[in-house]
């Protein structure tokens, strides 16, 4: 129960840096052999993979001359190296990199566990799913993938849980996007109090950071479909991939020929006021019916069905009562008629990190 | 990473009969080897520890001839037992007895796991807390107790993520008992069109089976201050006791000296009536302020505060939101500032079995 587990992260992005200085203060924490960013990586030494790379100092560890320097190093390089470490390895990506994520399966095959927020690699082609999956049992390795739907908050844990002790899970509904989140919460709160228009809405998430540097790439509902689609994976459905049900966009169809370029991202905002009027009309229907209206994801897993738009939700429901860029995720299922509800921060380097580290934890108990 | 699991069950009440309908169907189930309910115990025979007692059919394995039966064991007889198989085993704890909950450390000595929804172990004085988790570290033995907070909910999980990964906790706070709940729900709801006087709230409470059979129990606050112990404790607290912060017990001080028989508890029925007006002066006060009251337990982890009794709640707050007898529990961290929630049913048999169900999962994934 406590042969040494090695360790090596890829990406030093928001996610990445937030894991590297959670990862610096863990107990027991793996040893951290191989630290990749695009174009540089670092290594400990072979063949005795010591010593480890500082987490606490790796901004500055490319200093240290003991440790290995290199430019990228492919995919068949890292797995080669991590795999031929004197004990069990893990491998960490956070990186949003569908490449990477579709090489999953090599690492895996060879024994190296999977740790990662990267959503890519779950919420792709079925096939790479399946392959994923059959990979670790093949190499005896773990996958934690926890932050790939509500960052930190534990959604995927908890599915899992509900699946493997074999109650029926029939529903899953839920707020997805923190950005989704903010924009509606700020756009149709539930006293109906807000004057502010659609357009003005997004333009002032986007000031704030709260969206992507596109905000086009929020208003798809893309991000929102993978996350489905993985929930969906979990509790047995088999989507081929997340594209392959109904998402509603918000990108207005007379938009959705603009170039996916920082001009075509400029023209997009200095459009969409010209639609405040059909997002006004919707919002207006929902109080009608004494309702608000929300951009949320389900899926109904008896029907086979999932789906992600807007819908019209009660005032004193839970996802209307939802607070700033909060997610809220609600289970339905045979032994929680009232759903098993989790919610808060579902964006965001720290808490998404947490979710990695948090994963790690269980990944290096299970393999010490 | 596939060695032979070996489990012992003790208990086959409520809880216990719905855990044994999940083991049955639990892949990858460890091996049953030791059934114990008050006056007889099934064990597979030594030396082999074969066969195993078939979980899908408890009841009628009794007039299995392989196995052995006998009357009660003793803690030494059934750890000596447990400890003798070969492999590593886990005894799982479905009553909520003191005294077997006392002797967990010399199970966890003998390196014998434990899964566990009875709060005893955790909530008693602090002095066997500190045994416990010592004595599981020296036998390199796993303790999980997921459900003796929220029965099934994923909070002890997520409170012990947070901390293990190093997140500061700053306060919890929540309604922690499903009881209570249903009783504050109905008795005060938001809509505030509740006309029920507290008595009849809680007669119709006691006869739809909602409370223990001497309501009492649920009204003195004790079960939530146990819950609060736990989770205090993990976060960092170094609670002495359950009763060692203020408890504001339902029980009017003129009825505390009622016996506790079955006929204290006719009496306090049948008085509790006489109290009607301060609880409606409560409730009142608390609608005065556009607030509704609700039964909570808070813990301040700076403050060093463990508080469980009546407060106030806006009435979009999402305690006040809350239905049914469903539990509700916020963490606030330092990443987490707006809360991480965790709500739904917080008690009844299959959902704390599911709990417990899922500990074990863990536990044989990492023993095996």
């Amino acid at each position: 129960m406590s042969s040494p587990v090695y360790l090596g992260v890829i990406g030093v992005g928001g996610v990445g840096t937030a894991f590297l200085s959670q990862l610096a203060r863990l107990p027991n924490a793996p040893k951290l052999i191989l630290l990749a960013r695009s174009s540089q990586t670092l290594q400990s030494p072979t063949p005795a993979y010591s010593p480890a790379i500082p987490a606490a100092e790796w901004k500055t560890a490319v200093e240290t001359p003991s440790l290995m320097k290199s430019g990228a190093l492919s995919v068949d390089e890292i797995a080669s190296y991590l795999s031929s470490a004197p004990g069990r390895s893990i491998l960490v990506d956070n990186t949003s990199d569908p490449a990477l994520a579709s090489s999953y399966p090599i690492f895996l095959r060879k024994g190296i566990s999977i740790v990662t927020p990267n959503k890519k690699g779950f919420s792709s082609d079925l096939s790479l799913w399946k392959d994923i999956f059959a990979s670790a049992a093949e190499g005896k390795a773990l996958v934690y993938h926890e932050s790939t739907v509500g960052a930190g908050l534990p959604v995927i844990s908890t599915l899992r849980d509900l699946v493997a002790t074999g109650d029926e899970v029939t529903r899953i509904e839920g707020v997805f996007s923190g950005t989704l989140s903010f924009l509606f919460n700020t756009f149709a709160p539930v006293s109906g109090l807000s004057g502010a228009k659609w357009s003005e809405v997004v333009a002032k998430a986007k000031e704030l950071g709260y969206t992507e540097p596109d905000p086009r790439d929020d208003l798809n509902g893309m991000d929102v479909a993978r996350k489905l689609t993985i929930l969906a994976r979990i509790a047995g459905l088999e989507v081929q991939a997340p594209d392959s049900f109904p998402i509603e966009s918000l990108i207005p169809k007379e938009l959705e020929s603009l170039p996916s370029t920082a001009e075509g991202t400029a023209q997009f905002m200095a459009r969409l006021p010209e639609f405040d009027g059909q997002m006004a009309a919707i919002k207006e229907g929902a109080e009608k019916q004494g309702k608000v209206v929300r951009y949320v994801g389900s899926i109904d897993v008896g029907k086979k069905e999932v789906r992600v738009g807007l819908q019209y939700f009660d005032q004193d429901s839970a996802i209307a009562g939802l607070k700033g860029s909060d997610n809220i995720i609600s289970f339905y299922t045979k032994r929680y008629t009232s759903p098993l509800i989790v919610q808060g921060a579902g964006a965001g380097g720290d808490v998404t990190a947490h979710g990695v580290s948090a994963d790690l934890v269980k990944a290096v108990e299970r393999l010490q």
